[in-house]
């Protein structure tokens, strides 16, 4: 295993794409050990579901899931992988400042990855959660 | 069963929806016998994977996906309906100026709506398919 | 391209497996060129949710999405492919003295298959779907 | 809340599925303060993939999951609750005299059910992970 990616590498990889820029997205964790990750997203007007409702729609939700389970695979492979497919069950409205999703890696085999993402609000109450498969082939 | 929605009417709704306007989501056609919606998203700088590529992240893919099945049954019941849960498979890399999502409910039961998704760039190359579960209780 | 296999291949193949042998599944139509196959799978006992109702179990339907899926790819690729995951959406209540799976692939890419699974009863109604993701390399 | 089951009234009613049954599924731990429960299913040549291997064949995995998943909620709900849909992750090859699934519930909501199942060998490596949704009104 080469070494594993630090906080401000992977923070610096996410800031070069546009979407996770917008979004906000910040890393706030990363245990290679436990291959986990934490980040964050948090709300801007253009996140909303309806307006002054202060409610994240599905969408930008499904983003961070997308997102923080690639990472959780990246702090390994050192470079973003291709995601296959993903499931997101939403269980309560998402509401406040930031969601927090924490990804672990389920299986990081030679062809796939898969992970689970929790994604919480500062509340920690669980709003959704992520399951999803990626190539762990970078592309 | 009440008067399906127009285009017209769908398209106010979808406006008023921050995240859904911000995306630029546009209705360009209903078919209320087919149980079936297109909704398109053009690209714009905010929702590229990374810089330069024109191509598509996975995320706004992913919302695309949410809001057409939302809409799809929305066509009948009139309102918006929380999605429960939704995967999306992706097929190849999405480019273009513009995403194509055609919906299509599967099942509008009394109690859960089940509606599949495709989404083509805009030289109708199949990019992602989608599979969403949404409550049949406007909320 | 290599030969299509043909449905008598097919089921030599099914036959070897001692789940899909005792759940009794015959392919009975095999498209190449559409890249379709339907599988049909009758009731037994044993296939039962509560004794006497005549309901599939949402187990075995699980099971005849997945072979047909598979065979859908074994089709092109003449072995069968692993898989990596899938999901099943149960419509309606399944009963009767046949299921038919009809499976069509979505995608065969280099490395992996997506293939979709209608799931009907012997007078047509949609009972339940599934879409299965597969490696593309035998194993 | 009313009285959660006991271990031995759950596997009354998994005896009295004939699928259930026929899969010899044993369930040796309850947890209804975690909403944990472990559901094990002992090999039988019926469910072999392909003669000879010892490997299960990811239908009757998919069984398990769906039946764990669904006991899960039971503990509290006191009846099986019909499954809307669900997803499997194949990890690895399954294989051993016995398969054991860990089911916890992630969100007992009013009208959905959410539970993550894991399933792994005797000798505790994980095989497949599963992620289930139900009605929550038994039927």
């Amino acid at each position: 295993m080469t070494k594993p990616m630090t906080k401000e590498k992977i923070q610096a990889m996410l800031d070069r794409s546009p979407l996770i820029h917008f979004c906000g997205m910040r890393v706030t964790s990363v245990d290679a050990e436990q291959e986990r990750i934490v980040i964050e997203m948090p709300m801007r007007p253009e996140l909303e579901r309806s307006p002054g409702t202060g409610q994240y729609h599905g969408g930008p939700i499904a983003s961070l899931v997308d997102v923080a389970g690639d990472f959780a695979l990246v702090v390994k492979t050192g470079a973003a992988v291709p995601t296959i497919n993903f499931r997101v069950d939403y269980l309560r409205p998402a509401m406040g400042a930031v969601l927090i999703a924490t990804a672990t890696v389920r299986r990081a085999g030679r062809t796939i990855g898969v992970v689970d993402i929790d994604v919480s609000d500062s509340e920690g109450r669980l709003c959704a959660i992520g399951r999803a498969c990626y190539s762990s082939q970078p592309g």
